[in-house]
């Protein structure tokens, strides 16, 4: 195992810099396997860089112990810090510092490679103050991205799907790529964050992609090889029609036998080649995607059949509850996209199997900047859910608006309480899922602080309680070490409130999809309201919003637990941020902030616009603080963001001046 | 000189028993060259299928005699033709019919292949009455369809640039066709109805398709040698930059002697190989296209460097005018695209050489199903004008919709008079030049009605005082011959007003442009609103359209010549259909009509998809009376048409009445 080193591509947060305190010290790994083996190998390169030593056997003296705590006679130490923390689990690890010896067991191999990158994020801290023994686990079995990258190009959608940071790590022109150091590399990052599963192709699965899961199955495990030494388990988007399209079964009825032992026999062949893999992720029946409902089967059969076949060999299936009609009539104000995954899948609550996982976005519409939580989420408490969100900036300014999203993510998992124990979406959850935002960019993202939401995702996966604030510092720390000031709180400031000035300057008080159709891509206020996706404002002369309410509109409000059910439903008390989301109301409406509905939209347009254009000041700042190419690369994607937020603002304020006649209070120029 | 049979593609407008009363003659046919060649090979083709003889020589008795003037001695009926006829032009033929025997004579052998499909077009009433001489000459020398087709798929735009019949007829797969039948069965429709020159590749020249100048050459001249037969030029689309792109130069520059001397080899190379070619067509400086702007060069200058590479081979170049900012600010209301063209070159009228031609739109914008007529043509007296219509249906139902252009394109060709003299643009244009609305499919122009567009284009564009409802049963005569009733006056009734149905369900008043951005299909009513296009409406909660007058606005109208400058710049002498191109009204203004602004867009969006549902109604009788595949394909297009024309109707009501609040008077549903 050697450490994958790139010159070509940036470092994201794992630069030389970051493992000086570790590299400066005498460690001892001591464990067998894979995982174990590359801690060594990790804390070797540092090691070689910093001065400091490895060892695997020995007696010391060490300024650090990695071990396993199977890894037979530890050293005193160890063997006290183990004997004070107790069992730990599959993939934790337990901390201290005792004796000018900091220490990191585990009880697996996982747990050791996570207690090293927690190493790394602590930096010197970890070896100065003693430290009592410090348990630390993942809140969910799996923390997983799903890339939404084609082996083609695809006419339209580019090779990464809603990608926004060049083409995709594996494949490039139809083939694999012959060098796969940057996958390894990749894993590397993500296990530093503490992801642990990836999908590797998109869920909508297309002619060439479906094959990955037969006769280019080998491009799969070459994957999957470059990922087991950072502890990532490789999954599958399959397409539901695949008995008919690559096995030439004339139906892929889940309850026909034909098709489930076509299931059970690839399934087996995968398994026999890559022995660790995750399993299957399917989009079925939605947006086109092939799906059960052709067979007059439920979502719950079809994934149970997939489940059934992955059992065996411990693999699961991730089941999309993206599910909606999006062929509607826009004139039919009865039907209501936001109700629909509810309506699909709450009736089948428990029907699922246990290695079937449901796999709910984490709003009810589709990655909005401001959604409520879906519904799904409470609703499904004998079904395994796991939270979709989305890294990669489809509806959030495409990787060229800065927009840290963790704060909005830390919203949805904090969201509740309901029920009797007081239940929030992170108490749920049974994994964390999200749409990643990597390509074959310099840079991973696109956007260099894009790279912020990669991380922060996996660190909230790992822990959903965490402060995103202080993730974004880590990473701050991490990515820029050693971080001086003014750069550290700098980046802070741009970063930490972006994704509510990102709020500001696009679609108001949660009403959402007034993006150009298609790419999504800046202002268009209409581009969706007449349209079959189910997407609308219902703004006229008079007011704007969507009744979503059970008295007088859609009924959404009634599929949410209380008190959210009452709180949405009432006009006095939903969050003004959500308003337009649940309620049509007048532009005169007055907010709980005290301001009319159009005034709320004129002012929150004007001062999103002058936060960027702040934001940008920052930046202008930090010039000679950062690697000069990645100023200037940040530099011009804060210029167009400013020409976008100001497209915004102008188009959106125009917009509303021109329906509701009302002018700005403040008189600014609306054009 | 063979005539192409295709067995595989419908015939159009001449299907065997269109030559039934020819072919049913004892025919002369006397001259020499190869288009008299292909008017006794026609005839001939008709005779073995009709039964009738044709010679070359002879005495006789015959029921026809096609003859050159210049064939030597005529027989005596023809010479007593000649006598009554005088001096006939180049592409002129007179026809007569004296003693029993129909004759065509002809100066040149163009004009006697005109005088042929004169006769088909007349059928047995050519062989029945006695007829005086009647001359028939074209209005202008060059009648000219543009193709914009690509050689290479482009991944956006498809093969056929705005086409709407499948792929280009010329090349696939990156190569020209193998056979190339098509393309002379093609010619022959085109010399059917009077067409005499085709650009073969899209004005936005790529870079596989530059090369057709240059190392590709050998295709276009493969093409040529299809249409000679039928008396067609072929000429070329070139980009400007093509001595930076092909010839290595570092400039573009038209005043540069080596960039001259480029232009004038290659375009010697090209006459070398095919020395009837026709010229070149550019757009430049035009939606990204390369042009003599970046050089500080006028578009006289480029013209003129290009004019002057091909007048020494008798070629021309058509220099479109379609210049325009389009990457305008929306928000700056002075700038107005309808005014461009006219501002960039009205200023250079007398400056374009003699073999230069500025080919302009029939309207200010962009071919929109009602625009005023450009006041380019009006402007330039010492400029040889083409007035640019588009047979193919970008913004007129693309095909899919049945909408007879040819009403428009009279009303075009018909507008005045102005000046001393009392023009019209008929009296202007010395030619005119059409944007083909053909493919691969297997009925040319998808729609099958469509190919009534390719037809009539090149009937206006040989007499721009023709009768467009003359014009289509002459279509319908040829096409469904022997088209017995109710085919014949059923088909007439759908056709003949369905341009002005289709104006009735889409944008209202001339306003234009509320179509979905990008593909331009469907209704968007503010797709373009907020866009770079120029392309604004300006609706808000009390009126819409564009303040065009010199009084109050962007002073268009007074690019006009009078009376028309004064007639759309007066609120109440402009024309009804024009009125929100040149004006902003509130919804309440009064039309001429005596319904208000609001309520006549409620009332023809209602009526327009009536008459549709009429169309199809009517469609429905002739099943029995035409192919049955044909029909079928009709049927399932006008299925669309009516959905279309709903959603339509449906959109634009429901957006201003949301904006008005304006009920409809009628009370009928807007959602």
């Amino acid at each position: 195992m050697t450490i994958p080193e790139l010159t070509d591509v940036h470092a994201a947060w794992l630069p030389p810099e970051a493992f000086r305190a570790i590299g400066s010290r005498r460690t001892l790994v001591l464990g067998d396997g894979a995982l174990a083996g590359t801690v060594h190998a990790e804390v070797a390169a540092a090691c070689a860089r910093y001065g400091g030593t490895v060892r695997r056997t020995g007696d010391g003296p060490f300024d650090l112990v990695l071990a396993l705590t199977t890894a037979g006679p530890l050293p005193p130490v160890a063997a006290a810090v183990m004997a004070e923390a107790g069992p730990i689990g599959e993939e934790g690890h337990v901390l201290a510092r005792r004796d000018g010896v900091t220490v990191v067991l585990a009880s697996a191999p996982a747990g050791l490679l996570y207690g090293l990158f927690h190493l790394v994020r602590l930096g010197e801290p970890a070896f100065e103050a003693a430290r009592q023994a410090e348990r630390h686990e993942p809140a969910t079995r799996r923390r997983m991205l799903d890339h939404w990258d084609n082996i083609d190009v695809h006419p339209v959608m580019g090779q990464v799907e809603r990608g926004y940071a060049g083409g995709s790590i594996f494949w490039r022109d139809g083939v694999l790529r012959d060098d796969l150091t940057r996958v390894r590399a990749y894993g590397r990052l993500l296990a530093a964050c503490g992801i642990n599963a990836i999908a590797i192709n998109n869920v909508n699965v297309h002619a060439t992609e479906a094959r990955l899961l037969t006769d280019r199955l080998g491009e799969v495990a070459a994957i999957a090889a470059e990922l087991r030494p950072y502890g990532i388990r490789v999954h599958l988007s399959v397409t539901f029609a695949a008995p008919i399209v690559l096995g030439g079964l004339p139906t892929a009825d889940p309850l026909d036998e034909d098709v489930r032992r076509w299931w059970a026999a690839t399934t087996a062949r995968v398994y026999e080649t890559i022995p660790d893999f995750g399993g299957y992720v399917v989009k079925a029946d939605s947006e086109g995607q092939p799906g059960p409902f052709a067979y007059g089967r439920s979502h719950a059969d079809g994934a149970g059949m997939l489940a059934d076949a992955l059992a065996p060999h411990g693999g699961v299936v991730h089941w999309r509850a993206f599910v909606y009609n999006h062929r509607q009539d826009w004139r039919d104000r009865s039907t209501d996209r936001a109700r629909a995954a509810y309506d699909h899948f709450a009736p089948l609550d428990g029907r699922f199997g246990d290695n079937a996982i449901l796999q709910v976005k984490y709003g009810p519409m589709d990655f909005q900047p401001r959604e409520p939580v879906s519904p799904v989420i409470a609703a499904m408490p004998g079904t395994r859910l796991a939270v979709e969100f989305q890294v990669t900036q489809e509806y959030t300014g495409q990787q060229k608006h800065v927009c840290y999203l963790a704060p909005m993510w830390r919203e949805v998992l904090g969201f509740g309480p309901w029920g009797p124990e007081g239940a929030t979406v992170a108490d749920v959850a049974t994994e964390f899922v999200a749409v990643s935002n990597v390509g074959d960019d310099l840079y991973w993202t696109g956007h260099p602080l894009a790279q912020a939401n990669l991380y922060a995702f996996g660190r909230l996966a790992w822990d959903p309680r965490l402060d995103p604030a202080a993730v974004l510092d880590e990473w701050i720390d991490l990515t820029f070490a050693p971080s001086p000031e003014p750069l550290r709180s700098t980046l802070h400031t741009m970063m930490d409130g972006s994704w509510r000035t990102y709020e500001r300057y696009t679609a108001p008080l949660g009403v959402g999809f007034m993006v150009r159709p298609g790419h999504h891509y800046g202002p268009d206020v209409d581009g969706y309201e007449y349209t079959p996706w189910g997407t609308y404002h219902f703004a006229d002369r008079d007011g704007v919003g969507v009744d979503r309410t059970r008295a007088t509109g859609t009924g959404c409000t009634g599929q949410y637990p209380q008190p959210w059910s009452d709180v949405y439903e009432s006009l006095e008390q939903c969050p003004d941020e959500l308003l337009l989301f649940f309620h049509h109301v007048p532009y005169g409406h007055v907010l709980h902030s005290g301001s009319t509905v159009v005034q709320h939209i004129y002012d929150t347009h004007f001062a999103g616009a002058e936060e960027v254009a702040d934001m940008r000041a920052h930046w202008d700042k930090l010039e000679g603080l950062v690697d000069p190419a990645l100023h200037a690369r940040v530099k011009e994607l804060l210029d167009e963001q400013l020409r976008c937020a100001e497209e915004w603002r102008d188009q959106v304020n125009a917009y509303f001046f021109r329906k509701s006649g009302v002018p700005d209070a403040r008189g600014r120029r609306i054009p």
